[in-house]
């Protein structure tokens, strides 16, 4: 059976909150697609990182309807000669620049056909050099939702033409991970880029986990949640994202541990 | 006759906007109810702050139209022992953790009934430990908009069974008020814990107040608004919320007076 | 043939998004027209600052459908003397305070009709004295959305009649330009009050444009996009507003010149 759009149209981009150019974005999109429902995930994505939005691209794209469009605008490559790509994945439909933020979510839902957005058509007029945003990926977007089919769009690609990008998540168990601060939340936690299974068949909820932190030996509760752990005090759990998480309890683990994205830390488990 | 929901849903969250959980619990609901209509009323809550999350959803329920289900998300016993509450008032629903946060907007709508959120029928499969937003509040929040009756979603509770949270509002004049700074606006704007009537019966516009802040004497004009004094001079009046205010024309009451959240002043009233 | 509106709303404001204010807004629009399509072009600009909110509005009106009502709620002045207008144009509906804000971008799209809004049957009642984004301009636009003619909500204004507001575009070539920096975007992009189409019958892309920053003379590339100059290298190019900008390849230009709004440049074209 076909995928169809369900009128859901998400928007992650790095261009923040205090210009107009995702309000913008709206405006392309309602003035083709009045019906369209638009989520923005964040426009908060650190200037021109692509690994960021791939993660949280890959952490949310699964929570939304099936036939959602995810548009991802992170393109510091915008105006040069990136392509500019949609893909139809097994539930979903992945637009934006060709420098492999949408792969890590398509990869994972399982792509089934990569379109390059070459079809002026669907393209506002002029294009600008600086703003494909607003003059290719919203309306290429919007017109897709009103139900025109993928292939229209512009010739299919290969997954060999197409920039990749791997976010290195660990996902097999070791005695000793070597594991990357990859996100901090909005309280302070250290997402690592290790799946949430790689302890959970190895420790039990209320095990200590020896850290490695910048030479410092520190042992860490493995728990279900905070609340497990006194208040002020480091846990580690599954977060959300089904990643490994480093928090504390009604506090902030970037200030307990000193930590920020890209630093190193090791993972021992006790036997 | 009954309250029935209207379809607007509002989203009060301590999350912030750089993380993608505010998308994702919008991704639930449009999935479980895709005419819903969503409104953010703020994500920037301080950290764990229940008292400033109760505070902003009393200054703001009552704007919406009735039967409007009004999810607030601060909730730092996240997958402890904390029951998911709804609340029906006479205007509205609420949704949330039993922490006392809907308590003071619930009570000044008027309670009648209180459920606990225990039909695992609504909630996401499998539910995570620390994302009860997305897993709890979001769909059930989205399966009571499309008209599911609220008993079917638990058992009912006694206002005695959950958490109460008083915001210490001062409603009564006295000669010498002791006031604390509960909020500040983007402005920098100081809103104290004193309903505006309370001096409303007392004090004439264009009369001046004696206030104590850091034990230093101040004057300053009781006005309908900031234009009224000159520019960069302070003043206090009834804000939006109801409350009296400290702000200062075209200017920065909270830099002007060096006060910040949970400080006291003393307000004395000439004759 | 009449304008119609389209049911879109945009709300541009300073009152930043850690308070509840543009929440209010919506929910006091969906209550009068539950069908409104509500757009945030941003809430972030800087307390009070007319200028920058004109120049956000008149860069980002145009890409809506016709038919849009574009809200503007920056205002010192409220609650004191200045009126509150709606203003008709060839393809849109602009609400707001009487400071100037509205009418760069009216003028630019040509103003049909301006009205003194006072009819008080469109406001919210009662009306405070310093939340008229509340109380009456988004209660007004909610009921424009509706349908209702524009002429039922107060009388008509001449132009002379209302403030006037000039952004100072330079639109004319000179051999030596002095350049203001009136906006800076979140990737340090410094947007110049000069049309991009004033460079280009003067100058081709790849020239030098020789420039005097803080007395020092820099020789920037004139380029379509950010890619034609290597990795941290600045250029100068006509942006997504058509005004000149400097940019930095991969890089931040704020941080680059150490220039911030208000700044003055020289320009001046090698022949």
């Amino acid at each position: 059976m076909m995928l169809k759009p369900c009128g859901v149209i998400t928007l992650l981009t790095d261009f923040g909150l205090n210009d107009p150019f995702v309000g913008i974005m709206k405006g392309v999109i309602y003035n083709i697609n009045p019906q369209a429902k638009i989520v923005d995930l964040t426009h908060n994505i650190e200037s021109y990182s692509i690994r960021q939005a791939a993660l949280i691209l890959l952490a949310s794209y699964k929570y939304f309807s099936k036939g959602t469009i995810h548009v991802v605008v992170v393109d510091p490559g915008v105006g040069g000669k990136r392509k500019a790509i949609a893909i139809e994945t097994t539930n979903y439909y992945f637009i934006g620049p060709d420098n492999g933020v949408l792969l890590p979510a398509a990869k994972d839902d399982g792509i089934v056909k990569i379109i390059n957005l070459s079809n002026k058509t669907f393209f506002l007029n002029p294009v600008s050099y600086t703003f494909h945003g607003r003059d290719i990926f919203a309306p290429c977007a919007a017109y897709l939702s009103l139900g025109i089919n993928i292939d229209t769009f512009g010739e299919r690609l290969n997954i060999g033409d197409v920039e990749d990008l791997s976010l290195n998540i660990i996902d097999k168990y070791s005695d000793h991970i070597v594991a990357e601060v990859i996100h901090i939340d909005k309280f302070g936690n250290l997402v690592l880029n290790v799946r949430g299974e790689v302890l959970l068949n190895r420790v039990k909820f209320g095990d200590l986990v020896q850290l490695n932190v910048h030479g410092k030996e520190v042992s860490v509760k493995f728990v279900r949640t905070f609340s497990e752990v006194s208040k002020h005090s480091p846990c580690l759990y599954i977060d959300s994202f089904g990643l490994l998480e480093l928090g504390v309890n009604m506090g902030n683990a970037r200030e307990f541990f000193k930590l920020n994205i890209g630093d190193k830390i090791c993972l021992r488990i006790k036997h």
